[in-house]
């Protein structure tokens, strides 16, 4: 068996060429590379890698993070400008023995003594929305952008091993240096190839209150079925969020277990995923949350068309 | 009942303030702040804050977070340079509703503007040890320290709020920009007012890999003393680490749980903590671990006498 799920429909270019990969043999470790590089890679998606949208202070900073499943190995880089492949950063971390985690100047530097690509990641599409919201919030105190489009995965290759991957360009007008979820062990992501892995996207802030991704595994190892894992650990972080703060963010996550089987679970409208197997072609599917349960239904061409269209629509500043 | 526990003789001083606050029904936000900034304060500890030891660039990077227990609320600062007090910093983020981790310049500007006293961090006794360790791995390559001092701790008031906060400044040697478990949500620490709470000190990039506060947390949720709680999580973990990995780095856990009882692990020789509660006053103790059951013994006179004399001896350059 092997497989590969992901958060948001823009993953569906990068499993694809991972389902691929898989099919062929290939190590769970590359794949999910090739996969996660290739949504860093595409200009139009605003919230990962290149044409991710800036911080207060317009730059671009990303976080990334790796952890294979075997090993128990992990490499992260948080807050990082201007290198085109974080998650190849941090996925060359992991190998280190220690100094594993590199956040700002030092992660920077170390890419580039690693001789890995730089690039000026801000572009001008970036830079018109930075302008425009600006402008949008220019009477009141710039509030961070709601939206949470992490794209996190998790891969399972044909010889039984298991990876976890994220990256991000965080929330839109986010404070320099403020790191989420992503990067953070247990919190974006955790995978254990004994079990299987989870992965998160929505309000970093909140995921990190609940340790979701280490929850989501742990209730695998319990025997829970990948669905119901994230159903319970959603629906109770959730709960516990509303009933101690008045209310919860965004919480959405992925988990495949290591027989191949996955599940999603998510406390908002409209979340998208993507996810390959042996036994299913690349795909998108929308789920909801209907009174804790999570349904999930194959996106209708319209709504693929539609998603593409409005992600490459011209853009004016305003 | 109140009471505060915490990881190293290092923190008996400030547990000795805390436990005054709280017997007079101080709130354990407050008293753990207290806590943590008399350790970040006395020069001759070497692995928090002022006097702590530099990064391979001979700065101090320090690493901070603070945990709300009743709210789950998480303020962090990670590679945060030249600002006396990372604790503060990290509890006043905590308050923010997003944004509440930090790294870098970005926790540096944020810590300006909320009006935090910026102080050089590097004493002359860590820019002796630092010389010192470039002479004598001259001829190697430089490696990281293997100690691991974090000062961790958790809290517990009289209203039955319980926090936990860490300071560290990470790994000596350590890699510009490295951020270990300390301020990592669920590895570092972890507390909820409903349980309890744990903190670790150690290697970070292995105590990282098992989400180790959170599970001591969680295993107490299911009704374990948090004595048995900490030797589970930690057996467990150094257990899978050297299954997979051969080896397993320094693991050693505090945790009190919210009726005040308390539990250490440790995986080395010789891990000191120290505790406070409505039942017993500020104590050091020794712990060991025999075949997976950790033993405490009361530090001796002449023990505590030699640990603060071979700190503030004087120090010359090699």
């Amino acid at each position: 068996m092997w497989g590969i799920i992901a958060t948001w429909r823009m993953a569906v270019e990068g499993i694809t060429e991972a389902d691929k990969m898989l099919k062929n043999g290939a190590d769970s470790g590359d794949a999910i590379e090739v996969a996660i590089k290739e949504v860093e890679n595409f200009p139009y998606y605003k919230s990962v890698g290149y044409g991710g949208l800036p911080n207060e202070e317009m730059e671009v900073e990303l976080d990334a993070a790796y952890m294979d499943g075997d090993t128990l190995d992990i490499g992260a880089v948080a807050a990082i400008k201007d290198y085109a492949n974080p998650i190849s950063i941090a996925r060359r971390l992991s190998h280190e023995k220690v100094n594993c985690m590199l956040v700002g100047e030092g992660a920077e530097k170390f890419a580039h003594k690693e001789g890995f690509e730089r690039k000026n990641m801000l572009t001008d599409r970036a830079k018109i929305h930075y302008k425009n919201r600006v402008k949008e919030v220019q009477q009141q105190e710039i509030k961070p952008y709601s939206g949470h489009d992490t794209v996190g995965m998790v891969c399972l290759d044909t010889h039984g091993k298991m990876t976890a991957a994220t990256s991000t360009s965080g929330l839109f007008m986010k404070k320099k240096g403020r790191v989420g979820d992503s990067p953070i062990s247990g919190s974006g992501f955790y995978v254990d190839s004994k079990i299987g892995g989870a992965s998160a996207t929505g309000l970093g802030e909140d995921l990190m209150k609940g340790c979701i991704s280490y929850e989501i595994v742990r209730l695998m190892k319990e025997g829970k079925h990948p669905q119901e894992a994230c159903e319970i650990a959603v629906n109770n972080l959730d709960e516990e969020l509303k009933a101690r703060r008045g209310k919860a963010g965004d919480l959405s996550l992925i988990a495949m277990n290591n027989k191949g089987e996955w599940g999603v679970a998510t406390n908002i409208e409209g979340f998208s995923f993507a996810v390959a197997t042996e036994n299913e072609e690349p795909i998108v599917y929308l789920t909801k949350n209907v009174n804790g349960k999570c349904i999930h239904e194959v996106a209708s061409q319209e709504w693929l068309d539609n998603y593409m269209k409005t992600r490459t629509a011209p853009l004016e500043e305003k």
